[in-house]
């Protein structure tokens, strides 16, 4: 059911660039005013347990947020499907408005491990600057220059900041005359963080109602220049373990050693056979599924701020795999080993090992999928007269092949996703941004995971990732932050973007 | 100080082969009839503890040995050098005999875990058939047929029970009025099992005294098919653990990975690089110092009883490296994988892992030398562009170098050792065997590896192994037994080979 609302409101004539500095200016000094009731909305939602496990607790978050979009009259409701968390619904239809734009973020977190934190992680504790910056526990008053202090709790940044951001827009707006430009749809998940189990089945079971022309993905951090970011897609991911074997008891290597074979030594001509160490990935067909880099792809790569030298400097790295720097060579898959264990290192016998195993996580890029790239790993594999098996071998299995590999694919990879920087609505994103904020750094993809494919999967929209929260907000770890001036800036730009998105969009630009 | 004994027996004419075997009757009849005699021996022996690594209790046996020795007129002492267990040392003197043989046996033993034993391990218990076989504790008495009964303890077959055997030999050659036909000495090692260290410079220091035209080292077993072995030769050994280094930290593989270095890949292309699959060594000139097999090698390989077959069985292999029986495979130098580590497998992160390690431990072969591959190895590795670090590389050395290995060489290798299957003495102890027990297995070169090379650059004698063990002793672990048989042909060998040695050895064969 969708709900009308602000239908007394006119939009305001002008140049996009005056309304929008105007609007960004409007805005903020109407936060400024309310910055003690905005903190307090943040920081009751924060008090709210929501380790992603924990469904109890899931549940009275999902509760909270009900209430808190009915509050400003959104028709809001909980969604439920058999293996996912909760999500929470809620749609805002606007007069006139023909797009309709989806609002996503999720209200679930990270594990907490409370001692390593140093305020309760569900006690929300707000310093006057950043922990290591010396900050102090102290309270936020109307139109105090705060930008600088920092909210300590766990999904203060990831994600639950966001959302108050968006619904703080909102109440902006309304404050200010204005109304957004589209039709909006909110999508709080409640499990993201739990590897958004079950996240597609419950998507697709409620595909009408969650039907968009756009869906916002508010998660993650800005540029960790500060600068505003748009993120454009991810990379996907499909795990594998591979495991050779040696004899059925691990052998004298005197005795055996170059008779029995070494499964160390086959796991070895295996992965560097897979891929070489400069990160190219040898196995036949591989990259013929990848998507060639658009113009305003290559452009935004080209604009990215140079990062190689200090991540080296930050990492001591000699060299780096490949050519080109890291913005270039995340667009591209990887075939990242990231554990290998034969016999023991430490306390190493001089036995010929029983067995050897790899564990890979493949990073895919559009357009591969997981199902592609096991098709492939496992032809490569067959092509070196490896007879796979998928459990343990049996002896008749181990007697009857000369070279045997086991594979354990996981069960829960999924594709990349990129949506092209230069579609009308990336530009559009980027143009809003620039004026309510300042120029935005335009990802192309992100290096890491997100089941984006999946969402999109169950709803066929285009998805792009507009991040409002500091990068310095430990993530996942103890002592996870919020910096004010990221929640101020994402009040303006969600501001900026409701109201001129509908124009923007459908802006020729000569 | 040598001592001169047996004047009065006089060599007994006739051939070897007649003379042979009945020496070899009647030492059995002399041995049957003190079979509770020479049991009481060993048990004696048996019964003092001897882990390698106790000083107290490798003193206590080092006494005992003395004594041993001193009741049989040999002129024993212990000899001791700063970094060495003690050594007991014993001469006897033969009027007429113009070569000298060195017995070497050790009499120190392996660690024990009490709780493994059936019956304590320096309780020596004799059972009247093996433990599997369902024995029972049973008293031997002169002239029965004991055969099949073994004695359990540490150190009954590696390495007390063959020193019961030369002097039960020499014992059975004074009663029976036969002399040895070389002059004797006897060392008996304290430390074989913490791995002789300083036994090459408690053996330098004492070479005058180790003078000998020959050892034979009684150590190790019989053949598997229990028909009597001569062994001569053993591959060395040298160990290295080599790493390579990725980020200084742990980096997210989604943002870094195909740009961060792999360390696992790096070492998965280095270890891939060094040797294949088939155990064949890529490392430029590694094979440069293999001496040639001679032709009385390559006849003893060939006459080797057929182990693949049982052994693939065995150990449910459905391949073995390379081309050849695990005897000619074991004439090779050998590139052990015995350990490789990264990251996790069990519990994998998805991040490039900081290192990557693989332990290595190389089976050297004539004429090859630790320092010799070691230099080939760091060649090798430097001609692929990497920096060799010996110790974690400083924030500079990571910096500065594109590519760099830790290289920790193990600082107890040595080279491997042969004296030709063709040698005059060789085939001395082939016929002398044949003729006391049954044809021997001929072995030119054991797959695992001992000191020996070590032993022979101190005193700069050629050594054969002559072992009487059962090869079903479990060697190092719990419930060690010897089987009696072994036990008595051992002592009938001897005999037949101090008797018969000088003969032989200056025989010429046609």
């Amino acid at each position: 059911m969708m709900r009308e609302l602000f239908v007394a409101s006119v939009l305001v004539a002008g140049t996009m660039e005056a309304q929008g500095a105007s609007l960004t200016a409007r805005v903020n000094e109407y936060r400024a005013a309310r910055q003690p009731e905005v903190v307090r909305e943040l920081t009751g939602l924060l008090a709210i347990p929501n380790v992603a496990t924990d469904s109890a607790d899931i549940e009275r978050n999902a509760a909270h947020l009900v209430a808190m979009l009915a509050k400003r009259d959104i028709a809001a409701r909980v969604l439920r499907h058999p293996g996912s968390q909760p999500a929470v619904y809620g749609e805002l239809r606007v007069p006139g408005a023909t797009r309709t734009v989806m609002l996503y973020a999720h209200f679930d977190g990270q594990p907490v491990n409370a001692a390593d934190w140093k305020y309760a992680p569900f006690a929300p504790t707000m310093l006057t600057a950043a922990l290591d910056a010396g900050g102090v526990p102290g309270i936020v008053t109307a139109n105090a220059d705060v930008d600088e202090w920092r909210i300590y709790a766990r999904s203060a940044s990831d994600d639950k900041g966001p959302i108050i951001a968006m619904l703080t827009a909102l109440d902006a707006l309304h404050a200010l005359g204005e109304r957004p430009s589209v039709n909006l749809k909110f999508f709080f998940e409640g499990g993201e963080e739990a590897g958004s189990a079950g996240l597609g089945e419950l998507m697709s079971a409620h595909a009408e109602l969650l039907r968009a022309d756009l869906w916002l993905l508010c998660d993650g951090p800005v540029h960790a220049t500060r600068r505003p970011q748009i993120v454009f897609g991810v990379r996907g991911v499909t795990g594998l373990r591979m495991t050779t074997f040696g004899p059925s008891r691990a052998l004298h290597s005197g005795h055996y050693g170059n008779w029995a074979p070494n499964p160390a030594a086959e796991l070895a001509e295996l992965l560097a056979g897979m891929r070489d160490s400069e990160g190219t990935i040898r196995i036949g067909g591989f990259y013929d599924d990848v998507r060639v880099l658009t113009v305003a792809e290559r452009a935004a790569i080209a604009a990215l701020p140079p990062a190689d030298s200090a991540l080296k400097a930050a990492y001591e790295l000699g060299r780096t795999e490949g050519r080109g720097a890291v913005g270039e060579r995340i667009m591209l898959p990887a075939l990242n080993i990231r554990g290998m264990s034969s016999g023991s290192v430490e306390n190493a016998a001089n036995a010929v090992p029983v067995s050897a195993s790899a564990s890979i996580d493949f990073r895919l890029v559009p357009d591969q999928t997981p199902d592609g790239v096991r098709a492939r790993v496992e032809r490569h594999l067959r092509g070196l007269g490896y007879h796979i098996v998928s459990a343990p071998p049996t002896r008749e299995e181990r007697l009857s092949h000369a070279r045997l590999v086991q594979l354990d694919w996981s069960e829960n990879g999924y594709a990349g996703y990129r949506v092209d920087a230069g579609s009308a609505f990336a530009k559009a994103l980027g143009r809003i941004t620039a004026t309510a904020l300042s120029t935005p750094v335009l990802v192309p993809m992100l290096g890491g995971s997100l089941p984006i494919s999946i969402m999109v999967g169950a709803v066929d929209a285009p998805m792009v990732t507009l991040p409002i929260v500091n990068h310095d907000n430990n993530q996942h770890a103890s002592n996870e932050n919020l910096r004010l001036r990221n929640l101020w800036d994402g009040i303006a730009l969600f501001a900026n973007v409701l109201v001129n998105l509908e124009r923007e969009w459908t802006r020729v630009v000569p």
